[in-house]
């Protein structure tokens, strides 16, 4: 074997490739962007299809609140240019993930159009899954979950998205998975016969 | 099955944990931080141990200035705080990685100690692995594989590691790799013998 500085010659062939990944994992790599309104479930379902794929053997990784803002993030705060950026450094993440052959969750509102374009961009061709949580205000209103509705319609929360702040819906997402109404199961079950129908199930 | 505004109850104890990835992985996610002098043999030795993992299935990833300065770092520059700054971010996505359950590699010259402990504080016990790859100043400039050292001699990179700028050597690292007129296959055969004895190579 070749010692190190002919590196170039030798090793080149043998690296470990995307497609090796894919194969040893049985599944293709993608990042699953979902977006829409807070409430409109876009965490219980990133949860909820993480443990169908995981079901069926599937690799899979959730980016979200939880474990960006507090990590990679931390150092971020609200303004429009920390926002923006918020976002960028997350699809960067999603793409080296989704590199490694992982099949990616990001549960975050953003909604910007202009932010989530600029993920689709940077991210390989068919690499990048646009879904679209889509709930009313009213439904989203009516969960609050988090009771962060409330505080929003008493003005605790400044900028709020979809109250003080604009949300703007996907122009063309791969999917919109509407959950005004409709079980957990059932958006879940789209969204996996989804994956499963465009290949990314399989390698 | 439940209605979203019940995610709470319902999904909490459905949720993919890192021990059930790692246990379909069959392997224990960890961070193998490779720090040294340009030309020590980081990349090198990262490539050939990946390729050594992949062919035992073990699922890995690499992530060194090429999938990383032009992404996620792109917006840093090399002052004193973006270097840190640079170090920082690397450390967070690297533990992404290993709670994904994936065996990361990093290769970066990453020479001061405080962003080395700092990426170590973030991480849980035992999920980071300090590895010095060790090789004179003298055997590096010698392989010079990018012509790096003979520009840094002419003075045409400021603060050159090792010959400008300091390389502050671990002071307890959990593995030392000295590369000095060692052959690549003997220092990939230490490294995955230290994963294989430590117990990351089996969930």
């Amino acid at each position: 074997m070749a010692e190190l500085k002919s590196k170039n010659l030798t090793w080149h062939e043998g690296q470990v490739t995307r497609d090796s990944r894919e194969a040893q994992l049985g599944q293709r790599g993608c990042t699953i962007w979902l977006t829409g309104l807070s409430g409109s479930g876009k965490s219980t379902i990133a949860v909820a299809a993480e443990k169908a794929l995981n079901d069926r053997g599937k690799l899979t990784y959730i980016l979200d609140g939880d474990n960006i803002r507090h990590g990679l993030n931390s150092n971020l705060g609200f303004s429009p240019e920390d926002r923006s950026e918020n976002i960028r450094r997350i699809g960067e993440v999603a793409k080296l993930f989704t590199d490694a052959g992982v099949i990616v969750f990001t549960s975050f509102i953003s909604p910007y159009r202009t932010d989530r374009d600029r993920v689709r961009e940077i991210m390989g061709e068919g690499d990048f899954l646009e879904v679209y949580v889509a709930a009313s205000l009213e439904t989203c209103e009516g969960r609050d979950v988090k009771g962060l509705y409330a505080k929003a319609r008493k003005g605790e929360i400044p900028e709020f998205t979809g109250i003080s702040a604009p949300y703007e819906e996907p122009e063309a997402p791969e999917l919109v998975v509407d959950t005004n109404g409709r079980s957990v199961e059932e958006s879940v079950a789209q969204l996996v016969e989804h994956l499963e129908k465009k290949g990314y199930l399989s390698a």
